[in-house]
């Protein structure tokens, strides 16, 4: 029995290959290595700080990894082409088929919310942005109280309490596997959105399900 | 005043790109691109299990990342071909001045430990393939009682315990800005070795000494 479906957003519903674009404008011929460097730095930054205890919003990382990655590969990011490229958020767009996804699910009378690291901020913005504000029901930032970045157990156990549902009976989708080990480390059924056909990470957790795209998991 | 030199192990003391050459013997040309991602993923596993509370020991982290690496980049890691890379552990070299640094914060009577997320077994092997052995006064490891890994404070608030010496009093050297982080964090006084030149991360913490290698150290 599935009483919620919880998605992740970035990387899941919203896509962050999108972000390359403003980076390769401004940098021509380094957008995809900075796109790169730029989200793996983006996740380093949250697991150092969470083990570091010393908590930074997720937009504050975001600006903190780009200008990471762009001095890190020789490219000078100033005030205004930093503006530029983190206004990319501003228009992300989402993956494909999510619209679909998610417009089954809610046919099927399953609530939909979003669970992320990112700021609700940001959340709403990623949502507006890509039309799936009309099929989602809520939003649950890492940011609202437990202020300690995935995939610390902390995170998961707010999302419980918050849905006022057993951790079996939610359904958790994620394409990071991080976050797949996260929510399964406290009970949730899991999805594992596989989209590049990646090794799964030896966490010594796994996914209920593994799917290819969103496209199957109402059917779930 | 400095009461106890500390170093970070692998890629401090112990040259992380020897260990390149038995991936690309084991896959020729692809050498540098496994080596690179099996460190990535190294790192990664340690910050994942300690945020997940799945303790495992780094060794096994190690051979989980190469095989990670491996499955990534479509390389097949035979049992055969995983122990073989594996063992260039067992030969890592040292980076060419860590010998000649060594001896001169010895010669000003400054006793020397290493401090790793390694286990002792792969530190005392490491030192033994190095001859710097003869160099360092003990070995403290997470695995021995905190089972978290840098950059969390337990783990070098159990370094201050166990030396006995004040944190300002504990010069602490590393290569890795993670655990800069983490030592100047619990308020070591830290040197920063930044080989390549890269940029800080953004981490609200900062060394007090930044140095191209370990020549200089004994002159603080």
């Amino acid at each position: 029995m599935v009483r919620a479906a919880v998605f992740d957003a970035f990387g899941t519903l919203f896509d962050i290959h999108s972000l390359a674009a403003a980076c390769e404008a401004a940098f021509p011929g380094r957008g995809e290595a900075i796109n790169r460097l730029w989200r793996q730095k983006q996740l380093e930054y949250s697991w150092l700080r969470t083990a570091l205890g010393r908590y930074r919003d997720f937009w504050g990382i975001t600006g903190d990894a780009l200008a990471y990655a762009c001095g890190s590969l020789g490219c000078v990011l100033t005030d205004d082409i930093r503006a530029r490229i983190l206004a990319a958020y501003d228009s992300i767009t989402a993956v494909p088929e999510a619209s679909a996804a998610l417009t089954s699910l809610r046919a099927r009378g399953t609530g939909i919310h979003i669970f992320s690291n990112g700021t609700l901020a940001m959340l709403r913005t990623a949502a507006r942005s890509t039309g799936l504000d009309a099929l989602v029901d809520g939003y649950l930032s890492v940011d609202e109280a437990v202020r300690q970045y995935k995939p610390v157990p902390a995170a998961y156990h707010d999302v419980i309490r918050r849905l006022g549902a057993p951790a079996a009976e939610i359904l958790f989708v994620s394409s990071n596997y991080f976050d797949v080990a996260g929510a399964k480390n406290v009970g949730f059924r899991v999805v594992w959105v596989n989209r590049s056909g990646a090794p799964p990470d030896a966490l010594d957790l796994t996914p209920d399900h593994t799917l290819p795209d969103l496209t199957r998991v109402a059917s779930l």
